[in-house]
């Protein structure tokens, strides 16, 4: 079958054909339907994460199931659409124990399509237990997006923002992340301020009901000290300053966005107004049931685009030179 | 009555007779029978804190109610300890009257000792409502230092670290804090870790039941992301990234010191284990009186040293010289 | 002024003329521009809660301050609308310091209107901290029944059954307050069920986007074990045993309604599903002004009719004896 | 091999030759070492719950692995013991994915020892996901015991109960489970109060640490309202209204005990003192492992006697006589 192959030390991908993966007794199939392609794979490409060994990329899959392992129970409809939790979690470690899939801490677990085959291909093998049944009315391609650009700023959001009726949100950066997270912060019953470099992307924030948008220029004009959580999807040192001047005391700063290596907290600031400062990495198995709820009630609405598979190097330049607008998904 | 007062743009206290306080009808006269000295009092003295008037410094304290406004009721006998809750909340704005006493931010709030009259005099005025009362048995310099150097840490360690039976701690620095922190920590149930630079201070640690005590010149040798907990008494950049680097996936950092202006939180590490750091400010009126329990039943024991009040800077300059050992009050 | 009076052993209000009040030092003196009515008045006149001296009823308060005690600070504009924290919390308990101030427990503390004098008057006495502002554009009768019709269901939805995006709620009973916590569960996010004896009041509940609404009598149609939070706005054996039915494993029952004197909790069921029953009782100063906003934005429309005041031993019949609508409120 | 079983419609458990259990892909063997009985067995003896096929008792388990399936990893090594998480949860249901594994609703689980094979017999096949290695030093006996009689008291207590440091707890009854409970509220720092009919009781809970004991008789000479917690053990009509009069207002009543099919709760009371009812349900797979460290380090000491298994069935004669002391655990 086609395969879109990360090999050591080379910077684009490799199109290549390999056997068809067959099901330990644990896993499914899939025949891939989307997969979306995400910044991490630039982090990559770019010998950021050292990896030692080739493997299919891709982390955001979705697919109908065509096999499975001896001891899966249940049954696969063809047409069903089923999405891959890719955090991969293995189910018994305390992580795992406790509702912290996200964090899975099993030595053996590697991330699906970071470290072992990945969505990039026609069929991905995947255990049982780390797949998502996709609700009917969703598309493969924005089922496919969901599983990290809408999950990442949903399990923040949600579970470690604690956003709710009446939070007053800051959301900086409106990214494929960004824009997702503040129709979740919405959704949530939040009163959402956003701030982004592009004005199109404010217009379309406000589109979706945002009450307030301004040009990231502008941000010195808002009050000081009045949110009660901060989103910092873009990570750079000059956010994550935003972030501290504007977060209420007791308040919440969320950080998603990698943009600088290191971002500085300011000692006196923080302790004297209690700040709390939380990172926030991708989501759990059952968040992910809960936001296809969300996204078939109409309530969050994720952009997604859509390319052939085998264009998958185009792609990842276009992402990395910021022409794509949304987010986007291959479809093999 | 004799004051010990910051005076814009001087080093040292003025030595002064002021005239006695007179309450307001809300307020309470207290005879001091101790006030405790900080390190914060350096900082106003070394012009960190901008304030432009006058005040009798100490935000410590502890003495005997002699008089009352008239609207505040209840009877207080000659010989009965008060001490001082230092944040002086409001009591009216919502931090108030949601359980963040320590964070009101009613604007005509100042802190006692620090921005109005505080404790290094013969007498002190106070809302009836910012004091605690002492139970038996403790003295005057105890209660003192208990209401910072002991709320300090069990605010940080209790109520935002969430530390309770099991949880693995990690503590960084056993200056006064530390010292009350790591006592605070194994009350709760914590099996605690302790570093410092001096082996003095981990001896007396080790006294107190701290499991394991290691001089910070060895802090490699613990396992990297194995503490649920992480206590920053020193907020040094050096001390932070250890407390990044051993702090376990979904732990918390709780930054208490003050060392740097600015700590550098690793974006990658920070997100990939959904690391949270919470800084602390000082404590509440509750906490005060649990924490007097705590001490009463025996549980910790504040370390303080007396001095006469009129040697005020005297001690102000071996504090700052590093050569008061524990903490220390000053008796009128 | 005209006051209606609560006299021990009398089962009608006495309509009598008083002195105006006159403020102590942190009180101010509303002019009463509307008084919600309720059936705790009932319980009080059938001598249920024996009190021994004479008071004013009308615990549901709103009106403008016109004059003001000497520690009053802050100034109040004619035509500005506050309504009344009916808990009349004493500020420095416990309960009040920790965010309960609902729960107030000082030994001299009595609720407006009951057991003090209350809002059956032209004009009322009342601490200044007791208060909250009404944002412009909520009329007087609807601000003062909010006070307790209103914020008893926010207070256990929201505070009490963390309801929020996504929770499955069950409302037993769509009385005054039962209808209002289906808007609120609404606002929050929650998928409802509503059921009730009376078709028309669900049919008033659909028209507020519950989802979807039976008739009591249905009630077994309903799947078992498949509420997150069940709100019992009743309070009868009967209710209670549907709450128990309905609510999940790990899932709340909300008690509000004193329908009857007792409810049976089966244990073998409540264990084995670990269920949690949570009374509720009220509610806190901040979610009062929380619940304005909601108000003032739409997502919340109390229903309230309104009378003269001096009619108000007529509307007390009514409201025993069912004709009562929605909620009533007195105009001076 | 030995195997007591239970047939439906008899007394009495039979005891009988049955062979070997084989593991299926995913399971281990266990060599039974000890198996605790408990009143659930009498229970289910005496018909009240309907099992309609036979199995062998025992849902206290703890033994040696000696066989493992072929998707079984890890080494499991010859003498070190293993305890049995007896709720035997799935691992892939929503409760299992959020840190409630007590709660598994997987309809094809069922209890280990309660509707399938459980521990008394020399050998149980149990899925590898469900066992729990016991540190060194802690005996076969009261590593089985502590999986339901320590298990389900540090369940309640810790977790739903969220007893703490300065926590006043009253426990009522000290039977197996209490006398476990009262442990484990001191090893998290609480002030226990201890009633029970027993005197002899009330002795050994004094032994422990327990602050105050008292006869069960006497229990109108405490405080009403005064605790924190109350821990139901009983579960009589009786004990729960004595939950009720002692429970602070806010404070949480814990249902543990089954003594009858109802306890009545008083809406009035529990209303206007906002009370917390938490029905509480063995425990989870990740608290075993917490209170085997508690008991490693001697800080619960699980009271067990031991007998022959084969002397089953006149042991749960003596347990149902209430001749059994503390709690039994036999040895194959």
């Amino acid at each position: 079958m086609f395969a879109a192959r990360y090999v050591p030390g080379k910077k684009e991908l490799s199109l290549v054909e390999v056997p068809k993966p067959t099901p330990g007794p644990l896993d499914v199939i899939l025949k891939i339907r989307a997969a979306g392609i995400c910044h991490s794979d630039l982090h990559v490409l770019h010998g950021e994460v050292p990896y030692k060994e080739s493997f299919t990329m891709g982390h955001e899959a979705c697919g109908e199931v065509v096999e499975k392992g001896s001891e899966v129970f249940g049954t696969f409809n063809p047409g069903d659409l089923y999405a891959v939790h890719g955090p991969n979690p293995c189910g018994h470690c305390n992580y795992c124990r406790t509702g912290h899939d996200n964090l899975c801490n099993d030595p053996s677990r590697t991330f699906i399509g970071l470290g072992q085959d990945g969505a990039y291909a026609e069929y991905l093998k995947v255990p049982a237990r780390n797949i998502v049944k996709v609700p009917k009315g969703i598309s493969p391609e924005v089922a496919a997006v969901a599983t990290d650009a809408v999950l990442t700023p949903y399990h923040a959001i949600k579970t470690k923002g604690g956003v709710g009726l009446g939070s007053k949100v800051l959301a900086i950066g409106l990214g494929g992340l960004g824009m997702n997270g503040v129709q979740i912060a919405l959704a949530l019953g939040a009163e959402v301020t956003a701030v982004d470099l592009k004005d199109a992307n404010l217009e379309t924030a406000k589109s979706f009901g945002v009450q307030k948008v301004l040009n990231s220029k502008q941000i010195s004009s808002l009050t000081p000290l009045s949110f009660d959580v901060v989103v910092d999807f873009v990570g750079l040192e000059s956010t994550f300053k935003d972030a501290q001047n504007f977060v209420k005391p007791g308040g919440t700063i969320l950080l998603i966005g990698l943009g600088s290596a290191q971002v500085p907290l300011t000692t006196a600031t923080a302790i004297t107004f209690e700040t709390k400062v939380q990172a926030s990495f991708w989501g759990t198995h059952v968040e992910m049931q809960e936001l296809y709820e969300l996204i078939a009630e109409g309530k969050i609405k994720p952009q997604v685009e859509t390319a052939p598979m085998k264009e998958v190097n185009h792609w990842l330049h276009e992402l990395e030179a910021g022409r794509v607008k949304s987010r986007m998904a291959l479809i093999p």
